[in-house]
């Protein structure tokens, strides 16, 4: 098979030193297949997922503690909801812990933003997702200013401390931000006004949104130069390509797993004993 | 297209007035079409059942406040993690709450038994699934006396009266006791043995749970006669054939959105204007 990617997706899509303002939103980093070749690579790269996905549930049964959390930041349209139905899609439900987070509710604002977060942190063997995740309070909240800058600014390091925490507690973190252009949501958000089944997915307020682009791209570059970690790194996506996405989140999450090294549990049981028990009964 | 079904699906499968020692369980009731045919249907049923998801799910984010939820009981090996990967596994993530429940913890011991099941209750909009559920307090429970009977006798008006608030409160209920035959449990439970990918599903009281069976039988036959209520229905699912399992639960949900006669939720803004804005912006 010719080689498909120039880098490995981990490297191609790392957010190191990277400025916003320079993203291109339609390319797609280290990938040489090309659109057609891309979506059928997807439902291939699905089953490999799953079969690793299912080897961490198997250890989550078995006593194992190991948990993965795919984090998802974008702007309206960016896909998250698209990389969950045909990314998270292809494995096995029991297996994932999905959790989505928008406005706060009243109970929620009375509390520290990281509390809400931390009762949905995934619990052993699961493969946890995060729609929006709190990054939401260092992003619409600084862009709107909802809580003060001298509120908002030691949220970084209360993020990045809370992260290290979810680490060393046997959680692989994988952060993807998704980048659309202007134009690209321009599109996305007319095609929502165009299809009664899709105007339950628009907003008036996804327009009024669109005045604060740079505004959030200030506030992305802020996230992306502040906690980008060793131990929760960033992925910078570009998004226009639906296609790419998901093949590269796909990517970006086997290689998470496959980084665990997981076999399946061995048998704490003697094999041949059971056999014979099972044959009597 | 020849007719597939002899009656719907809700009806083959009804639980009324049926003796549990005389299911067939390698039956596939109602199902004229068979094995080959059976298979080949599910993609395309399962995406039924995913645009009707998408609807329920369209209108709980819209202020909508209906929900589904699927209750699975079952054997070991009688499929229950089958239906789910198959089933469950052909909608989105986003508009799944799954369930498992396992041997209660400490803390879930300390409360009610509906205390940890009230926590899982699917939220507006979404189709929440039961792996074993409320109803292992009067199965296992039963069946191995850990509380006494005075106790889990009570329970089967509890049941009824807590699923008559769940329905009560915008939530169709579909419940589905899945039966294999004891033989096809000892061909399955060999295959976990046989098997190192799936050792880690095999425990060695799945084996000495076979001496039970009787008493389950007679357990399950108290849960139907008790509790199959026209609100919370008990559909009981012959499971010796896999194939036939997940093609009628796929019809089961689909028949349970379906009744919810929900289109896609209408705009409750001005397209037209927004589509202006939309231009501008």
């Amino acid at each position: 098979m010719a080689k498909l990617w120039t880098e490995p997706v981990t490297t191609a899509l790392r957010a190191d030193g990277l400025r916003v303002a320079d993203i291109d939103t339609s390319a797609t980093p280290g990938f040489l297949g090309g659109k057609q070749l891309g979506k059928s690579m997807l439902p291939e790269r699905g089953e490999v997922l799953s079969v690793l996905q299912e080897k961490l549930f198997a250890h989550g049964r078995t006593g194992g503690n190991r948990r993965v959390l795919l984090i998802l930041q974008g702007m309206d349209t960016a896909g998250k909801g698209g990389i969950v139905r045909h990314v998270i899609g292809s494995v096995d439900p029991q297996g994932v812990d999905h959790a989505s987070f928008g406005v706060p509710t009243e109970e929620e604002r009375a509390h520290d933003f990281l509390w809400r977060i931390r009762k949905r942190l995934p619990t052993a063997g699961q493969l946890g997702v995060f729609d929006r995740s709190h990054y939401e309070d260092v992003l619409v909240v600084r862009v709107h200013g909802l809580v003060p800058q001298s509120e908002w600014e030691q949220r970084y390091d209360l993020i990045n401390a809370f992260e290290k925490e979810v680490a060393d507690s046997g959680t692989t973190i994988v952060k993807v931000a998704m980048f659309v252009s202007l134009d690209e949501q321009k599109r996305r958000l007319r095609a929502r006004l165009e299809r009664p089944d899709k105007y339950w997915k628009f907003n008036p307020a996804d327009i009024t949104e669109r005045a604060f682009w740079p505004e959030y791209q200030k506030a992305y570059q802020a996230v992306l130069d502040r906690t980008n970690t060793d131990y929760a790194p960033w992925y910078v996506l570009p998004a226009d390509q639906k296609w790419y996405s998901r093949l590269a989140v796909t990517e970006l999450l086997i290689d998470a797993l496959t980084g665990l090294n997981l076999d399946w549990p061995g048998a704490n049981f003697d094999v041949a004993e059971q056999l014979r028990l099972l044959d009597q009964s």
